[in-house]
Formats: C-alpha cells, sequence, structure tokens
C-alpha cells in the first residue's frame, strides 16, 4: 500500500474546453476508515460528458466545490474494510474520484456495487456501467425502435452512442451513425455493422439525412444537441420518439449554444423529445446487464474501450471527450489490482 | 336559398401577419350536388391558428392551393342531400371554408359530423370541436397533472389554453395562466378562477415564473412557443411534462423564429415535451365530449367565444388570433339557420 493519497481537486470553473489547470495536484495521507466505512484502492477511472456540467454549476447534482476532489465513477479493489458488507479484496465500482484511494461507506448517487466474478474492471465501467444502462435504457424504454424503423444515433462513435447503435440493430432497425470523421465512421459501417454513417466534420449532415432517411427519422438517440439536433427535427416521421441523451456540443459554452429552431415539427410529427436519469431506471440495472452480457457474449455487441493511463493524465484524457478524440469509452487505467 | 356563393379564395401567401390582401373575394353559382354528396349551407366559421400554416406550407395536410377556397373549420346545415347519411336540415360540423355553401360527400380529415340536438352552433365549433378536444387529450393526455402540481398554460385566454387551464383546474393542479394584457389576465384570476396570471406583455415572464413556481413548473401547456417556452424551459421540476399545443409566436414567421435554448433542462430534469395531433384521438372523441358536457353543465367550465359577423369579415377575425385581440374562441357567424 503506498504511503500517499494523489489526487486531482477541483481548482477554477472551466470556461470552454476543460483544460488542465482548472485542477490541482495534491499529494496527502492516505485516508484512514471509521466503522461502517471501507477504504477503496481505485484502479480504473470512467470518463463522461457528464463530468463537464459537474465542474461548472448545479446539474441533477450539485456543482463539485472549488477544492473538493474531482468526481468521477471509477472502479477498484476495497483493501481495507469496516463495513458489513464490503470485505478486502472485493473489486467495486462507484463514484470514488479522482484520486488514488477513496473512503465510502456504502452510500451515494451511484453507490458502490461489487462487480461480479469475470467482469474486468474496463468492462464494469462502460458495457456495464453508467454508459451500457444508458445506452440501453434510452434507446430501448424511450426511443422504443421497431424493426424495420429507422434511427439515426449522433455521437455514434462515441461510447454510449456506439452501444445504443449496435441495440438498435439486434432490434432490427435501420441504423445510421453520425461522428467525426473519416475513420470513425468507416469503424461504424465495417466494424459494427450500420446501415449508414455521417461524417458531421466533412458532409452536410441535413443534406445526408435528406438522403438516407426518405420516410424520416423514427428514432433519434442524440448526444450532441445543437445544430445536429436541429437537422434531424426537419425530417421527423410521424410518432418519431427523441432520446435526449446528451448535449455535448453544448457542455462547453451553455451560454451561447444555439437554440434549436425545429422544434415545432414536434407538434406537427406528433413527436416526442425526452430527457432521462439512468438512476432512475435502478430498479431495472440487473435485467440490462444479463441482457447486455449476453449480447456482448454472442458477439452481437462490440464494446469498444479506448484506455489512458496514469492518474496524472486525466485530465487529459476527459477533454478527448470534447475534442472527439476518443473511440468508444474513454478510460484511465490507474492501477492492476493489489490483492 | 340565396342564388350565389360567396367565397373567399386564397390569392397569396402570406408573409408575416395574416392580411385581407392575402384573399380573393369571389361570387359563384351555387354548386349543385351528385349522388352521394349532399350541400351544406355555412353558418359559422371556426378560426384556428393551424390555418395561418395551411395557407403557406405543407403541415399535416398540404398547403391549401392557390386559387382555392380557404379552408376552415366551419358548421352549417345541410339544406339538400343526395347521401344516406345526412339528411335536410341536419345540423353538421366539418371543414366547409370560407364561403356559403359547400358540397361534401361525407369524408375528410375533419368528417362532417352530426350536431346533437340542444348544442349550439358556436359550442360544437368552440368546446365541442377542435379547440375542447385539444385541451382535452393535450392536457390530460399528454400533461396528465395530478392533484397540486402546477400546470402553467401560455395562450391562456384564447380557445384551448383557457380550456386547458380550466381543466387543469379541475384536475386539482394549481394553474398559472400566461397572457396578453392586464384585462386578460384578470379575467384568467376573476372568471375563469386560475390561482396566478402573468402578462407577458407588462411583466417578465422568466421572472414571474421563477417567483410563482417556486417548486418548478410539473405541466407546461404551450400554445406559444419561442422565447416564452424558453422560459418555462428554465424552470421545469423533476420529471415535468411539456404539452407543445401550439407555437402561434412562430406562425408568422417560421424562418425567422428563434430558437429555444434551454432545452437541455429536458435531460437534467428527465422531462418530456411532445406534440400531437388532435386527429389521433378520434376514436375517444365521444368520452371528452362527455366529460366537457358535464363540466359545462355543472359550471365549472366556461367556453368563452369572441364572435365576429359576416363572411366579408372572416379575414380581418383570422388575424386577430395573432394580434391577441381575441378572448376565448375566435368565430364568425355567417347567418342563422334557415330550416
Amino acid at each position: 500500500m503506498a504511503d500517499k493519497n494523489r489526487k486531482w481537486v477541483l481548482k477554477s470553473r472551466p470556461q470552454g474546453l476543460v483544460e488542465r489547470g482548472n485542477f490541482e495536484w495534491r499529494e496527502e495521507a492516505v485516508p484512514s476508515i471509521r466503522d461502517g466505512q471501507f477504504l477503496v484502492r481505485n484502479l480504473w477511472l470512467s470518463c463522461d460528458p457528464t463530468q463537464r456540467g459537474w465542474m461548472e454549476f448545479d446539474t441533477y447534482l450539485p456543482a463539485i466545490p472549488i477544492g473538493d476532489v474531482m468526481r468521477s465513477a471509477s472502479a477498484g479493489q476495497v483493501i481495507e474494510s469496516k463495513h458489513p458488507g464490503f470485505a478486502r479484496g472485493d473489486l467495486v465500482s462507484g463514484a470514488f474520484g479522482w484520486q488514488d484511494y477513496a473512503v465510502s461507506d456504502g452510500s451515494g448517487l451511484f453507490p458502490p456495487m461489487k462487480i461480479p466474478p469475470g467482469v474486468d474492471l474496463s468492462t464494469a465501467l462502460s458495457l456495464f456501467g453508467i454508459t451500457g444502462l444508458t445506452a440501453y435504457f434510452g434507446l430501448l424504454d424511450i426511443g422504443a425502435p421497431k424493426a424495420g424503423e429507422t434511427v439515426v444515433v449522433s455521437g455514434a462513435a462515441g461510447s454510449t452512442g456506439s452501444l445504443a447503435a449496435q441495440i438498435a440493430k439486434i432490434k432490427g432497425a435501420r441504423v445510421i451513425g453520425i461522428a467525426g470523421g473519416a475513420k470513425k465512421c468507416e469503424w461504424l459501417t465495417k466494424d459494427l455493422g450500420l446501415d449508414a454513417a455521417i461524417d458531421y466534420r466533412n458532409e452536410n449532415v441535413a443534406a445526408r439525412i435528406r438522403e438516407l432517411c426518405p420516410h424520416g427519422v423514427d428514432v433519434y438517440f442524440d448526444n450532441v444537441g445543437g445544430e445536429i439536433l436541429d437537422a434531424v427535427l426537419a425530417r421527423l416521421a410521424m410518432a418519431a420518439r427523441i432520446v435526449l441523451c446528451g448535449a455535448i456540443s453544448a457542455y462547453n459554452d451553455f451560454a451561447h449554444m444555439p437554440g434549436i429552431r425545429n422544434y415545432v415539427s414536434l407538434i406537427l410529427r406528433s413527436a416526442t423529445m425526452r430527457g432521462f436519469l439512468v438512476f432512475s431506471y435502478a430498479a431495472r440495472f440487473p435485467e440490462a446487464i444479463a441482457d447486455l452480457g449476453e449480447w456482448a457474449r454472442a458477439g452481437k455487441i462490440k464494446n469498444q474501450v479506448d484506455v489512458a493511463t496514469g492518474l496524472e493524465n486525466a485530465p487529459d484524457a476527459l477533454r478527448r471527450l470534447f475534442t472527439g478524440e476518443n473511440l468508444g469509452k474513454q478510460l484511465v487505467k490507474i492501477a492492476d489490482p493489489s490483492l
């Protein structure tokens, strides 16, 4: 056991892109635990767009206070426990933050959960984590695509988008992914088997949607918001469902984000646009994990991860989400299990 | 029976507000009917914001062709029939257009319906027409307010808005209406019994919503779109429902309508924004008409109508919807029944 707890604390609220300078590196003593608590050695960090919001303002969670450890979903190993539910050696996921060691009492919005035997930590944080659960419930519960319907997914080469797109294929939909760059688009069609891909950096998204969706878009799984959302709104099929999963195009500059102008299409097409927080589906997580696991074992979905190494590189890894450098789920590996 | 069919035909597509010059007055021969048809003497016209869309572009119906009679919901009396379902003397509602006489075969998006005995024509076109049905299904089916929830209605002194607001009161909600001018606001609170009203012409809507809805807005019944929709989006309660009934602020200038910027709230609040067309509820119209009639007889809802007189004044009556001059349902009375 190391004798220090290295951590990134929030130093300033970002303006625009997340910068390394928004964080401060500290090295503190490893915390000790009281009865009812356990100590986790953090091993993997999950990078999620929602963290950008937490850094700046209150969302569904209060903003991270300046000087607090950066909040993050993560996975680690229990190395000491005075909690009846967790034992030394247990592998757990939770919200342990950007630090080597965290103390938990087992509660929280992302309550620590034991990782089942045989599931590696990167999969626990991606396919079976918030990412996979968000894709599963957003697509199936809100989007509810039927076989033969046209599903469009933005941020399709990202973690949640790539899983949502593949689940839509499993359900028999015609699936079109939107991503940035020819390489990602090729990955979507060649590796993931989507029916078509639109490169928003090099193609006219509105024109391509018109071409590719002659009967309109039945389900739109949106990770980006802004102009692309507006372009899809202009091409809705009757009774279309828009799953508002994220709005990454807006996260770096809420004050100047463009409005969506084509929302009147929701009236003309009797369409629904719905946001959701995956935590409200907590009671159904086991059902989702069972399906996702079965699909992965059957080779029907690929769980793509993009791994950075070292706690010191967490700020840069998070930033990659907003520059579009990541392919699939962005993770940071801190260390291997030591027990 | 008159020897002429006076009518307004569409002469040009409006730019901005509807103008008298968008129509041309014609006097033609009264049409004759074939087997399977009947002739209606039009007596009352319904003025509806959706007509502005029909005049300019394809919506859920094709745009009205230039030179065709202006499309409109209306009510009249059958004066000659070769149709087995309609007899001379029957009072009927339908889409007979801005003209004295119309031929119908009983079909259409607004299929002609007999008006039950004892219901006057103005009530048939308002409380029991598209207006009342839209308020009923939009509020109850999509908004689904629970007792004690906060419901905000825009265009609350208009036809659909005033009914939706009163139905929300019947369901036990706290109801806040938004309307233009002190007189309308006083009518909402004094005559209709709403809990509060916001005068969007003289008050800061965002600030007043903040004041009046400290726990956020649970249901927003939107008739106006644009800036007011954006202001409400910023104050949603968790799991809020936005009923997109209309967007009258946008109808006169779609090309320059402002976008809504606060749609990201739909994600943060797990909220839903949904458009609808009342015709999809056709199978349930009898249920709605029964409830609306019972509430009206019990004095629980007031059906306010605003009546202009004379077919020649139809263009000005329609325009009143967009200048906000009407209180309640805008109608045009052409004549009394002659049989």
